[in-house]
């Protein structure tokens, strides 16, 4: 185990977005360090849809830094909070999972944050082990550590609150809860994102109350998604997922816009410091190299460096093809067509019969900017890139 | 049973505050009352104190008059909310009860019910046969059928958020459970006095949506104290308790005021419609003589006919002899004396020396006005009755 204070502490606090109270933190770690015990770094899961994303891993990425010291991430699965949901940001009250859907998404979950933890160092607890005892008396006594001003000083209960959006009391439940976990496995510092300091505190708060050492917050900052723009998430589908194929993988990465390039550079691969100067002035100098290099380190931490090559080689290749054929495609004005159906247009501008471009249309053939078009009959009333087929592309222009 | 449903909606609605939904009740009454279904009429207790006052018996009194029409009491001992408190109209969080304390509470308490209940028509159902079951998953289920908003329409709760008064989440979920009660017993009709109608109306909204046919809320006026003021309750010591020995009942319930006689026949007697207003005749004419025939049916409830009247004699005989005293007893302005020291007013007085005078005031044998003097040399700075040894008086004039 690295003893080091100093340096352990420039690994906890590197690339974070905040840590609260950080004078505890400091506190807490030397007095481990001084006793050679391990930290405890609990991440609570609620494993409501078996897909990871890399913007899940973020807290795993600092986890592993902190295995590699020699400490211990302790990763919760919330096989009991699944199935309430995590209300934190929602504005309606989420579906409820049943034990057994997420069981089996928590297999399939961890699976894919072995890809970042050292499994060596990684406790996997369930939340059964504790709330599977919990009776009514029980959980009322839990209850009864928490008020309910305290809860509404969450930001998301108290805008549901005020705007009348229903608020059920079941989820007034969920940071108590997720509280209580730090109790049952005695974490010392617990990480998630920004919006997650709440839930967390409620956790330091019920662990003072028990007469234990709180834990801390280590607040991690957010990964944006391929868009630049919002937090990655599945459903708006602006994610890299663990799970894909080395080729989406790629693709995804080099749609990201070159600004949020630094923002995947410090979290995902987990840069800072000189080693993150030293990258921001390479993207600066060639943006496409520094994000070609990214790519690769995404596809290459899932599925290995030789994947990452041949997803750049194959990457290289359908690039020049697209670009040449992009170059070369006819052009034709919408208002020139009348009707301005699927049909007539391609039919009239790739000598088709209307029988064989209805065909290609229920075989899904033909696409305008990427989106396949059902209807024949129907009109096209926006410009864009018409592709028929696998090769035939025309540029309608409004 | 009876089936006459005018008759029985006559003895379900005389003397009470409010029934909710009334069109519900009616409807409902002549549902059962045509299959010859008896109605299942709910009163729910937290057994957190051993004691039965009058007040607590009015629902059961009603509870009674069903009975007598073949309806069935079922008595829910609420041995998990009691754990919680009702927090209805409490501005702090109660103090929690064993489970253990509960059962013990409980059993003494049906003893005292049975003064007035029928055994052979009351079902007594403990909590514990359905929350004894309920692990995490099912209570969060269960707080999941409603919202935050729906519970701080609660009068209660809603001041005690708003006048920053800790609230307890446990203590959100007192009416949920004592709502779910009425879902597991299948209640018709639950009652209670007018601050648990809120309480009552979630059961009916759970029910509802439990698909059930939901129960109605039958509200009981409250009984007064013996200070014809405020509530009856036993920290306020305006009670007649049920446990108490004749003597106390008769003269407790022969200090009320004359006004509140009729609020007592009412609900303590069960009196109504012609019988009642024939009393309020009978209270007019000659006060003493209903309150005695008042107290005499208090002490015949809990002790039976033969206590009543002796209770009576001897209260007659007492009051016989104080009023015999009480008009004989010597005069004495207070500022005759100097000093005015208890020692010297009564050594003056009654010819005995200061040291038998002091002998007094150590044995507690000297009252002012009921109030037992401690200290021989203190200053007497108040007119009153002065009351020495068992059979001595001196009225002290300002």
């Amino acid at each position: 185990m690295e003893l080091d204070l100093e340096k352990t502490l420039r690994v906890i606090l590197s690339g974070i977005h905040e840590a609260v109270p950080e004078d505890a933190l400091r506190k807490k770690v030397a007095k481990a360090l001084a006793k050679g015990r391990p930290l405890r770094i609990k991440v609570g899961i609620d494993p409501t849809a078996p897909e990871v994303h890399i913007g899940h891993l973020v807290p795993y990425g600092k986890m592993r830094q902190l295995q590699d010291l020699g400490h211990v991430g302790v990763v919760v699965i919330g096989d009991y909070t699944a199935q309430i949901g995590d209300p934190t940001g929602r504005d309606a009250t989420r579906q409820a999972l049943t034990h057994e859907q997420v069981r089996v998404n928590a297999e399939l979950y961890m699976k894919q944050l072995y890809t970042v933890l050292d499994p060596a160092r990684t406790e996997v607890r369930y939340q059964t082990e504790w709330y599977g005892t919990f009776d009514l008396a029980k959980t009322l006594r839990l209850l009864q550590e928490v008020t309910l001003a305290q809860m509404l000083q969450h930001e998301t209960f108290r805008v549901r609150y005020e705007q009348n959006k229903p608020l059920g009391l079941h989820e007034l439940c969920y940071p108590v809860l997720q509280g209580y976990d730090s109790v049952a496995i005695n974490a010392d510092i617990e990480m998630g994102d920004p919006a997650q300091k709440f839930n967390i505190l409620v956790g330091r708060d019920l662990m003072e109350r028990q007469g234990m050492e709180p834990q801390v917050a280590l607040l991690m900052p957010i990964l944006l998604g391929t868009d630049g723009v919002e937090k990655m998430s599945k459903s708006l589908g602006n994610h890299v997922g663990v799970l894909m194929s080395p080729e989406d993988q790629f693709g995804r990465t080099m749609s990201i816009p070159d600004a949020v390039m630094e923002n995947w550079y410090a979290l995902f691969v987990g840069q800072s410091g000189e080693e993150l100067a030293a990258t921001k002035k390479q993207i600066a100098a060639d943006p496409m190299g520094a994000k070609k290099l990214l790519a690769e380190k995404v596809v290459a931490r899932f599925h290995g460096p030789a994947a990452a090559a041949a997803a750049l080689e194959d990457f290289r290749r359908k690039f020049s093809e697209r670009t040449l054929e992009l170059e070369n495609i006819p052009e034709a004005r919408l208002d020139s067509f009348s009707p301005a159906s699927v049909t007539n247009i391609v039919a009239t501008s790739f000598q088709l019969s209307n029988s064989e471009v209805r065909r290609l249309v229920k075989q899904g053939g033909i696409k305008l900017d990427g989106d396949t078009l059902t209807d024949a009959e129907a009109p096209i009333d926006r410009p864009g890139v018409l592709k028929v087929g696998k090769k035939k592309w025309l540029r309608l222009l409004g």
